[in-house]
């Protein structure tokens, strides 16, 4: 466990520009955090460094879809009956608690409990608002999505999304048609998410408003290999399986001996290691938990969680799952639409195939002058859609309606048919992008005798180059805010900077990650030179100031200084 | 005026994966729209340049900020008592529509009218319900502000913000202290904004949810000259003043005859016209508009709005604006925070100051046990934020107080300074990313006999390049494959496509336009030459199979044809 106080990554932040506590001036929010110039600059670079491996990489399509949607997408989620917190509030001043959060302690697994249950433990416990000690309420149960209003008068109810999942869920149709009616076929979307949290801490770890960069691959429910993942077989992963010890495993190995599900989610978990390790997190402070068959989704067939070690302790970053067809199956129930793909048999096969037929002698007297419109949307339905229940809730003529399954029938049919209609499986890599980049400002902090240096990534630090003039004066000026134009006109974030000692200078560039630095000094003036200084090493070079613009390049490409020296 | 249908652009952004309406598997919504893989990629290029240009190019600094914010922030915006529109609700059916709008040509300017006025103005008229005819309602005032709570219980009233420029006023203090407290300084903040629109239409131009591209200049008050300015004084703009004649006008001219207010906001002007030309808007189909007086928020010093002529008629896309004191001035007056720069002097000067101080007569009877805490709020204020009123309105220890003008007086006072405190004037260029994108989109629409060709820029264009192979077979595919693998591992969005006649294909790829195409035919594997064929001109040139990359790049940096020959 690595010994700091996370206190120290914040502070630096803050003072620096990195993030600052939004709408500070009028007493802040928790859980809302701003972007300054700095933070803004490194969460680009890393989702910009994301979408090239998913789009131009795996050959996902980015699609970008509204933040608020309104109801029915989160009826057919799950997210408006199962996404809740239970809380209790302070009768006499009002703050609000996490009642489980409260119940820690007093029984080995709170988050379990109904309300009625933490109720009692508080009760039995004493619990009082540790604000004011005032009595507090009893626990009530609370939807963590924030509610608005679309449109004046009675309007309609929506949400701003917990995820942006389901903006390429209910896409499906559109995405399939798009990459020309194959699968597999993924889409992928960057983008804020929220979750109206009951009382969040932790600085960029729980927030109520935050950043993601979600995959969804669509792929055939029984076609769960992966042509790309014989290059990868013989990487290795640090592995927590959910029963058996922690290890540390080759991927073929963990998916021969099932440790891992399948092909697709091994190459999608080493895909997620490479893309953190590629933005400097320390490969020996990762790992991926699997989930606990009691942990996960009912309907999910396997998932992996991605942490690292930081100085919260491990914190996840990323979730890896294989979500089988639950979510597309949710929306073509709700919605009726038609989200399968077809898959279309080399050659014409005479089969015999269930389908779900309706049974008019019951509709009629049921449906009355609505029964065709029933019988139509029956007859849409597929057997697994039916099997074993007693009615069916679906919409007919945009009315929520109950079917009883007296209305229909699966018959076995026999017919030549040239395909079969599939509903997708679902693999999920579900990236937080607050706590990967603060991860990453985590474990590039070093301090040695209250010098902070910021070893991030050329790639993804904020700053490419801090230029500098060793004095301002003698023409030093010109020559350094001649450098620093053709950087910036080269598509390089440079710093000038002309004030203070050389020493102090280059510590505000090391502070925040900046990994090199230009000086030009009386000597340019004859030489043509300037010094280029390595972040890391310290160490020095003379380039030709005019080849400033190639060895920066060359340093952001993440070579060393040595190869710059030859270059110049 | 061009004639053209906007259905066209939008029914071919629809059917080839530009936009789609939102969510509608479930009936969708007006007023919300997703973008698709061509329109994601189409926009991320057009913010990437607007980034280039405002924070490379001229310093500004990006941030970011909570979409999500509490209502003390819209108080003092003003978006809380103003921001809202009037409307008239169906008592049969539930529709709504802008009051408004129903009255269009009943009255000269019935957007100027009061729900009384535009209710006596419907009853007199007969207006009834455009969907069922059934009684419209009284008309209501309606705040365009999505409303939400944050937090369980009680909570916080917040709202999604209605523009990102808020986000950047009440970080004045912290850009102004990453800028090293200097004036000018700049911030700059991409992303999502939303007005809940009564009745949204027109397809991308009247949305709920937005996209906006806002820079928030801060200057010195006295200071409005622009260094830069004079590189720019010769070119030309298309003007339409609100008095006057609409004229062709160097923007040298244009600032000495007052038409426009003054160099910074000319500046600003030309580099929004440089950047909608860059990205492909036809300069003869721009103009500025200015606001009239009465069009123009009352502390606005001056106000132009770019517009571009599409399908749709002239359209409003960029407002570039000299907003004056008012916006910093609102939030120091709501939150009492400082939010002030400070003007050091060459050197300490002996002045005579007027500054506000408390009356203690006065305030110890009114405010008792509060009297010293309202003293120091008063001993904050400057003499032009109580001139003239007889009372005050702020906050003192967190709660709303009025404090009449018996508690204060302003007095000159004789002391030696090193500086001032100023409240900076706010030059803010303001863009429409949605209207901007469907601009590009419609300029550069050509169709000729049914045969559709997008003229986007290369530098815009979603797809760079399309790879064929002549036919999928005798090795051709595995030379394609090299050549569109190669493509992409340069960060080069390439499509590859094998199917149907090569016809087919080249049309397909000038349909989302894609500039160049190359295609792998059977000399290839003789010749180790491709076919590059220019979108524009249908020009080929063959080109050598490993330059194809530099080909490809030399293309999308806007070089001819003629040139990349000559590069074979």
């Amino acid at each position: 466990m690595i010994q700091m106080d996370p206190q120290e990554v914040l502070s630096l932040c803050k003072r620096r520009g990195f993030v600052w506590p939004s709408y500070d001036i009028y007493g802040g929010l928790a859980g809302l955090y701003d972007y300054g110039p700095l933070g803004s600059a490194l969460k680009s670079n890393i989702e910009n460094h994301w979408r090239k491996l998913y789009v131009l990489g795996e050959g996902f399509h980015e699609i970008s879809c509204p933040i608020v949607a309104p109801e029915p997408v989160f009826k057919a989620s799950g997210h408006l009956d199962a996404f809740s917190d239970i809380y209790v509030e302070c009768t006499k001043c009002g703050e609000t608690y996490r009642a489980d959060h409260l119940a820690a302690g007093m029984h080995e697994n709170p988050a379990s409990l109904s309300e009625e249950q933490l109720g009692r433990l508080l009760r039995d416990n004493q619990v009082k608002c540790a604000a004011c000690g005032g009595e507090l309420t009893s626990p009530r149960r609370f939807n963590l999505m924030f509610k608005t209003q679309i449109g004046a008068g009675k309007g309609k109810t929506a949400y701003l999304r917990p995820e942006t999942a389901q903006g390429m869920f209910v896409n499906f149709a559109q995405v399939y048609r798009y990459g020309r009616e194959k699968l597999p076929v993924g889409a992928v979307q960057i983008g804020r998410s929220f979750r109206n949290e009951i009382s969040p801490r932790q600085g960029l770890l729980r927030l109520r408003e935050f950043s993601m960069m979600e995959a969804e691959l669509f792929v055939h429910p029984d076609v769960k290999t992966w042509p790309k993942f014989a290059s990868v077989k013989d990487e290795s992963l640090s592995l927590v399986p959910s029963s058996g010890e922690p290890r540390i495993m080759k991927l073929g190995d963990a998916v021969q001996s099932r440790v891992i599900a399948n092909e697709t989610l091994a190459y999608f978990m080493w895909l997620t290691q490479r893309f953190v390790v590629d933005i400097g997190l320390d490969p020996k402070r990762l790992r991926f938990r699997q989930h606990a068959k009691t942990e996960m989704a009912h309907y999910a067939a396997d998932c992996w969680d991605l942490e690292a070690e930081t100085s919260y302790g491990w914190i996840e970053m990323v979730g890896v799952a294989d979500r089988g067809c639950y979510d597309v199956q949710a929306h073509i129930t709700h919605s009726g639409a038609d989200l399968t793909a077809f898959e279309r048999f080399d050659e014409p096969k005479e089969v015999e195939q269930e389908v779900v037929r309706p049974v008019f002698g019951a509709l009629g007297p049921l449906f009355k002058g609505n029964a065709k419109l029933v019988a139509e949307v029956i007859s849409k339905l597929t057997p697994d859609m039916v099997r074993g229940k007693d009615r069916i809730e679906t919409e007919v003529a945009g009315k929520r309606t109950e079917i009883p399954s007296t209305c229909y029938e699966v018959v076995t049919r026999k017919e030549k048919v040239s395909g079969r209609k599939l509903v997708p499986h679902v693999i999920e890599p579900s990236y937080g992008v607050d706590r990967i980049v603060y991860s990453v400002l985590d474990h590039a902090y070093s301090k040695k005798d209250d010098y902070i240096t910021l070893r991030l990534r050329p790639s993804v630090a904020p700053v490419k180059a801090g230029v500098f003039p060793l004095m301002p004066k003698d023409g030093l000026e010109e020559i350094a805010m001649g450098v620093y134009d053709n950087l910036v006109k080269a598509g390089i974030t440079a710093y000038y900077d002309d004030s203070g000692s050389i020493g102090r200078r280059y510590a505000r560039m090391d502070e925040i990650g900046t990994p090199c630095c230009v000086t030009v000094d009386f000597d340019t003036k004859t030489d043509s030179r300037v010094t280029l200084r390595d972040r890391d090493s310290a160490q020095q070079a003379r380039v030709r100031t005019a080849d400033v613009v190639a060895a920066v390049e060359a340093v952001i490409s993440g070579r060393s200084l040595e190869d710059v020296r030859r270059m110049g």
